[in-house]
């Protein structure tokens, strides 16, 4: 597998929610899931579990729940009563794109998982390791996103993917090839979000 | 700023507990955090606060708190009733010599905060960006871990740090020059992790 420089993947990685339907290869997945377990994780217990979504049923499945989850929070009935509203924002205009799209677009959906008893803190040991799964990935040339808002439709997912009640799933990120190209992320300037040994501001 | 292999850096992070007073250069520490802030996190609102703690007094404080927060967890009165325990985990070991020198070394400790009510899931918004944060450093030669034992001393650390009520204070990460070398990290294979289309096992 090709080098990618640290600073440059980590400094241009951007949220992927335009995807095309090219094919993700074999190697460049299990190069994702070996960074992806490199991560830190409470007394590495490792207790999370990655569920890979490839099947295209479960994918449309997901889908359509995705995007009802969508809608019920936006509140909306829906797409294109979404798309309508005046000063819409572009993260929202995108998330409706991804939502509407999920279904055959990317290949593949990577469900991140993490038993709820475990850790003391689940979320410390998990979106380091969904961390490291994005990075990866954008190394090789494919496009992320971290998303959460399917669990307004936490238990049709569970039915639909077979998860046990006590694994909490914390992220759906979709993988695959972006279909435009991504500018590099805007962020606040540093001193904006950094004090020096006693909060500020 | 030297450039480092995404890949390498990424599969060989560990956790480090035990610290050389040696300082970490400013240049080092803004590289650290231009990473920091790039994380992805929920709409893009930059919800987070970093307290970057060099103040030898603070740092001490911090010290004492995680002691007897890592003392509360492990149910001991001192840190070498914890040393004598027979089957004591490496892990626990380790963690006890931080908690003994995290008032000496080292010279940096970061507190990772973010906005409660900012984000849906606090932890998806702070954690990628906690990870970042460690594995610029590992690119530079630089130890961090990740740690979350001092909540136990929650309210005292918010009052020491004027942290206000509605940031919860999601991880405390020393940073700063290993005091010795470290291996690569010990996981389970992918296979015992990952499932494919539905949860199996």
């Amino acid at each position: 597998m090709a080098g990618a420089d640290l600073y440059g993947v980590m400094g241009s990685l951007r949220s992927v929610r335009e995807f095309s339907d090219r094919p993700v290869s074999d190697e460049a997945l299990r190069q994702i899931l070996e960074m992806t377990i490199r991560a830190p994780n409470g007394g590495n217990s490792q207790s999370w579990r990655f569920l890979v979504l490839r099947d295209p049923k479960v994918r449309r499945e997901v889908g359509r729940l995705y995007l009802e989850a969508l809608l019920q929070q936006v509140e909306a009935a829906t797409p294109d009563e979404v798309l309508a509203r005046p000063g819409i924002t572009r993260t929202l205009r995108d998330a409706v794109h991804l939502a509407r799209h999920l279904g055959e677009a990317p290949p593949v959906q990577v469900l991140a998982c993490i038993e709820k008893s475990g850790v003391s803190d689940p979320g410390s040991s998990i979106f380091p390791a969904v961390q490291n799964l994005m990075l990866a990935a954008w190394g090789l040339g494919l496009g992320t996103v971290l998303t959460t808002v399917w669990r307004h439709r936490d238990e049709e997912m569970r039915a639909l993917l077979g998860v046990p009640d006590d694994i909490e799933m914390a992220a759906l990120i979709p993988l695959g090839h972006p279909a435009k190209a991504y500018g590099p992320p805007k962020r606040r300037a540093i001193d904006d979000v950094v004090s020096y040994d006693r909060w500020s501001g």
